[in-house]
């Protein structure tokens, strides 16, 4: 079976609050940095995944974002072909 | 001056240990999932920047990327826009 590079995406729900987030948003001015608007911070997972085909690939890891990689509760995900 | 979404997405440079994607990768199996054959987990950073153009906001992600948001010694970074 081929390979496909495959990337999930994982951010808090927009209604989430994100104090990592605001922390970098809080520094930015004082180090100087362009002032950003919004800023929020979640998890970028790469991964390699054998499957039939591009669809299937995209089917398996959307089940292990679902099942592991995200916190459906408080996570919004995103599955995508690399 | 417009908004421009930006992403910037940090990852462990290849030849440093990702501790927690190889975590992941190992509970797979035990999970019912399918295996993946590589799996490493960076950080994922959405952002609203005001800027005159495109260039300029792409500009300014990286600057931040370069100062704040990575730290170069292990972490490679994209900046996109989104």
């Amino acid at each position: 079976m081929p390979a496909y590079e495959v990337v999930v995406d994982v951010m808090l729900k927009p209604e989430i609050l994100d104090p990592a987030g605001q922390a970098v948003s809080n520094a930015l001015p004082s180090l100087g940095l362009p002032v950003a608007t919004a800023l929020r911070i979640g998890k970028h997972v790469e991964l390699v995944l054998d499957a039939p085909d591009e669809a299937g690939a995209l089917a398996q890891a959307t089940t292990m974002a679902e099942v592991l990689l995200s916190n459906p509760v408080i996570e919004d995900f995103r599955v995508r072909l690399a």
